[in-house]
């Protein structure tokens, strides 16, 4: 009998596996080392604006690629990848509401749109991991706790918003070599922008993060957070676009493209 | 009397004295320590097109600054500044040929223009003679020797066209010393895109730069090469935009921001 598990096959086969229906999960896990990417698909008509908004913010919104309108080959990261099918599950919003979730979005593809492939925090975890930095939502076995901060992004065009944060506990014994190890990572957010003291950012209760779920901190820890890809989401979400898909929540584009193709030392 | 000279007087005292006429000169050794930025200015049509042109080629076109269209304060890097009468120098050129050379761009600015700010070498050069790296075009009182290579950037919509790099000879014991320094800054062309032998990236002759000057080369170095910020302004002109405008060489906006400012660690 064939094994089924995408676990070790290739960036291209499990690509093709989603386009086909066959994987609709999550792709945490999936083609380890490979860049994963955040998807924020819009109107040409803010593609300036959203572009400028994440130049202006690169570490919440480190982009990977753009795709130009009236394309949908992500072809500087990926092979063969269509952007239109090889995503498990998308969102689609329909002036800042979410209208619909489906595994392809063929039914509303038009050749005006433009999409923005953004770096995920998977590429660091793994180097953290690789450091000997346990990462303590996997070691409980749910979502990184993610919280709103009192920190503004620098507006672009109609785009603004709070940046939002990821928050993994290190001990500080190690909280340098976290440091270190983030560094080498810019386009999948790099450095922490924080570490202890999450009322100086605006942030009240960890044991109520924004999005995903609490975790323990242990005595001898502080609190690391580091931006996050949600933040160029929210932001968009706020200008109420008439038309924007983005990746559902962990079910993301897999690239060809290796962590260390875009570490920088 | 008075003594005039700018060399040590703050970026908004020399910007002030730019936009009154007193100063009209290049703008190497003033202000030191402080970022200065190559301009590029375009209709906001061609806008999208040479943002991504800058995002997928980051090592010659580092953007510090885009002025949105209808704006002429670059409030992220200047405390006061106004782009249309701060650079000591600009040329237009309409219909990509240099059409004009003049002291303000009063004349020819309208609401529809969209203005980058573009990171230059003068920060990592401070950082290599901080390292002890001698900078022989300094030595000999000359421009920095430039060249168009064999490696092409990434085309984004109409922008296209070959890499443009500054050459430096380094000391081969020097070398990964000057490798690590100029890592540090990302935003002003960052390590070197290639180390020895010019032919390898297309350039048959060191003697005859297509920009700059030629500068000796002695036998314990090796020709060490740069991403070069003349690389964006050749990709817009090749467009052939009705209307660009750009520093003059050497003749840039002084910003407020430190070269520290723009370094990663």
């Amino acid at each position: 009998m064939q094994d089924t598990s995408p676990k070790n096959e290739t960036p291209s086969d499990i690509r093709l596996a989603i386009r086909s229906g066959e994987v609709t999960s999550v792709t945490s896990g999936l083609a380890e080392g490979y860049v994963q990417a955040n998807v924020v698909i819009l109107p040409k008509a803010l593609s300036f604006d959203f572009l400028l908004f994440c130049q202006r913010n690169p570490k919440p919104c480190p982009i990977l690629e753009v795709i130009e309108s009236g394309q949908f080959d992500p072809h500087l990261t990926c092979s063969d990848a269509d952007i239109r099918y090889d995503v498990p599950l998308y969102n689609i919003y329909r002036d800042g509401t979410l209208s619909e979730t489906c595994h392809s979005i063929e039914h509303v593809w038009n050749d005006d749109l433009v999409s923005f492939l953004i770096g995920c925090s998977f590429s660091f975890e793994n180097a953290l991991k690789q450091a000997n930095i346990p990462l303590r939502h996997q070691e409980m076995n749910c979502n990184v706790p993610m919280y709103k901060t009192s920190i503004p992004t620098v507006t672009a065009g109609i785009f603004s918003g709070p940046l939002v944060v990821s928050m993994r506990p290190v001990k500080r014994s190690h909280i340098s070599k976290a440091v270190q190890v983030t560094s080498r990572f810019p386009d999948t957010h790099g450095a922490p922008i924080h570490i202890g003291s999450p009322n100086t950012i605006g942030i009240t209760d960890l044991g109520t993060p924004d999005y995903g779920d609490p975790v323990r901190i242990f005595d001898d820890e502080e609190p690391v957070f580091w931006a996050c890809g949600v933040t160029p989401q929210a932001a968009a979400l706020v200008s109420h676009p008439n038309l924007m898909i983005t990746h559902a929540p962990g079910h993301m584009l897999i690239t060809d493209k290796t962590d260390n193709d875009f570490s920088i030392f």
